[in-house]
């Protein structure tokens, strides 16, 4: 209790700390190979052309680079980005792009324009922290769509969503990222997608489809949004450059129907008046150079190696003993165990044993997932990674 | 009406586009001497020093100044910032300070932390339109309080909270820029500084203290910030380096009790997870070095003689048919004219004429302030605004 609790609002009372972050704490220790951060790895990162780029526009466009921006984010930026949903098969104006400060701002961003306290929204059992977390800050009820290896099950999403209208209320979207989610690394078929898309339209809730890892595919993948069939325009696409360039420079989008890219860029008015504009104008010229693509196949690159290498380790150390995704892209693998296991209990005894990951249950909004984990192929280089699987085979055998 | 419409949250229809932008469009013209952006002059911005220190630190640092970082901010940066509190007088440590994505940010996060819907929040007459933003856009109910040119009328702030009080409700807090202010460019009293503190105290209200203004001081002046007096810690204090260093590096920062920047902490998290690192690296890296008083130096230089320029123009042309504030520091002076005029009314004939202003009206949540106009001197050169007075001088002479 302190003098400030009569002062908190309602949603205040509601926020909830991330709870992978205190796991994230634990992983400092070079003697620790850690499968638990879910950030890129810097040597991915183009150092070299990001500090040429940014000494050049600060030298020769300071009344841009320095200044204060368009709320919508910088021209040509939104134009490369219309251009980039446009490669995804999503028809896209520039006009209907809102640049972010990073994807998590778009989340914020639309839990805000969208979400009254109580309102109902649903996710996907596992789902990324930091959506929920947006949503969770804006007292949103999120009840969990039960997923299988093909993504989103349909037959669960309509359960879920017929139960809370027979209930007298409504479900206002659902947030899926149907390309190598965060934390499954699961890939949504198309099939599936279709089915997503037609139940949302039946039931009539919106679509929000985060899709920040659907470059950092590893093996021949159809990873076409839901958003290019979207006709009635109830699906908001989010995307990030955070994982195929840097994510220091906070850079994501919105892709939207125009009545709401409008109240989006009202809501970013008052949250932070416009995003780093050094950020996208670093970002601007990356891509206006043509540099994105062969990024992306660097990065691609660098990640499959790593990824290889865990499924390997996974299938030699734990065989049968434990199920796992195949991660065709992304940073992650996620891990089921025997259901008696309880993987945030075997955190230290991972972490004395030079292992860490994060526990599955955190990602789970229905409290379920407590004999699963989350394992980053991001940051240990292979050998590592391989001692690292048997390190944690040596955990769950006990 | 859109498909939309059913779904936007009751926030997102107290949304209000700031009604100053639609002005701000209309000054691309080079024929049109502005007065009307508030932004700062990009002459100002240290560009040859942040090109390196941006080059240097992506070089040799992109695990920190491209990677994600921590929500509360840079650890040395919060350090500093916790020192240029202590050299403002404000007892403040590191584990106090929580930067930001600007100062807007802030404002958003206190915000979104402290207000429900209908609560009360208290505003200066008139007040900065990016704070009035933050808190309609959770539904508040914003309330002004007179100001003179010592700053807030304490009879007036007593009055206000006292009938608030009386008709069942609270007052949740006052929201105040006492350096300077945007638009006003006033100069609170340290005497009247004492007495809202003391008023905040007897009626239990927060303050929030925004303070992006107070090292742009051209005379001598004491900006100490209400901050230092807060002995029972309800003062929340906002400081930027937008105006000193430059806004497209969105750094901005608050200082508060612990209880609050842990929950601001959260809400950052949802928000935006972190701030930019590598604009924050940048700060970082120019405020260590020490260059950040002598740059403070070189930006009160640069305004000052303009703020000159101005105030004696406006002496010369308009003489005894207006009042205008001294503009002791800060980028605006505010003129307030006959009462029978109607600035807004007369955008387009300024215009017409070859100048531009942003009337007062947005400025007042209680809907006066017509006869009032803001005139920022940051942009133009001294024979542009001499001669853009003697233009506004016409236009108004009719």
């Amino acid at each position: 209790m302190s003098v400030f609790d009569p002062f908190f609002s309602a949603d205040a009372q509601n926020f909830r700390t991330s709870a992978i972050r205190a796991f994230a704490r634990l992983i400092n220790d070079p003697n620790v190979i850690s499968f638990a951060g879910g950030v890129p790895n810097p040597d991915t990162f183009p150092a070299e052309r990001i500090a040429e780029i940014a000494a050049r526009v600060v030298r020769e466009r300071r009344a841009v680079a320095l200044q204060y921006g368009p709320t919508r984010g910088l021209p040509r930026l939104c134009e490369f980005v219309a251009e980039l949903c446009r490669s995804r098969k999503i028809d896209m104006g520039a006009d209907r792009i809102i640049m972010t400060t990073g994807s998590q701002q778009a989340l914020d961003l639309v839990a805000h324009t969208l979400i009254d306290p109580g309102d109902v929204v649903l996710v996907e059992l596992p789902t990324y922290i930091g959506g929920s977390a947006a949503f969770f800050a804006r007292s949103a009820e999120m009840l969990g769509v039960q997923q299988d290896d093909d993504g989103i099950v349909p037959r669960s999403l309509r359960e879920v969503a017929a139960r809370v209208r027979e209930s007298g209320r409504r479900v206002k979207l659902l947030y899926t990222i149907p390309n190598f989610q965060n934390p499954s690394g699961r890939l949504m078929t198309q099939q599936r997608r279709r089915e997503v898309l037609e139940i949302a339209r039946d039931l009539d809730f919106l679509i929000v489809e985060d899709d920040p890892y659907g470059d950092l595919l590893y093996i021949d993948a159809d990873t076409t949004p839901m958003k290019s069939r979207d006709t009635d325009e109830r699906v908001i696409y989010l995307g990030s450059f955070s994982k195929v360039l840097a994510p220091g420079l906070r850079c994501g989008f919105v892709a939207a129907a125009q009545p709401l890219v409008e109240r989006l860029e009202i809501a970013k008015q008052a949250a932070d008046l416009c995003s780093g504009m050094l950020d996208q104008s670093i970002v601007d010229e990356f891509c206006a150079a043509g540099e994105l693509g062969p990024q992306i196949e660097k990065v691609r690159a660098f990640y499959r190696g790593k990824r290889g290498v865990m499924l390997d380790a996974l299938s030699e150390h734990f065989g049968d003993s434990a199920k796992w995704t195949s991660a065709c892209g992304g940073l992650f693998t996620f891990v089921t165990l025997r259901d008696d296991i309880d993987t945030a209990e075997r955190v230290p005894d991972a972490v004395r044993n030079g292992v860490a990951y994060i526990p599955g249950g955190p990602f789970f909004v229905d409290g379920s997932g407590r004999n699963t984990m989350r394992l980053a192929f991001a940051k240990e280089n292979d050998d590592r990674i391989r001692e690292g699987v048997r390190r944690l085979a040596r955990v769950f055998e006990s």
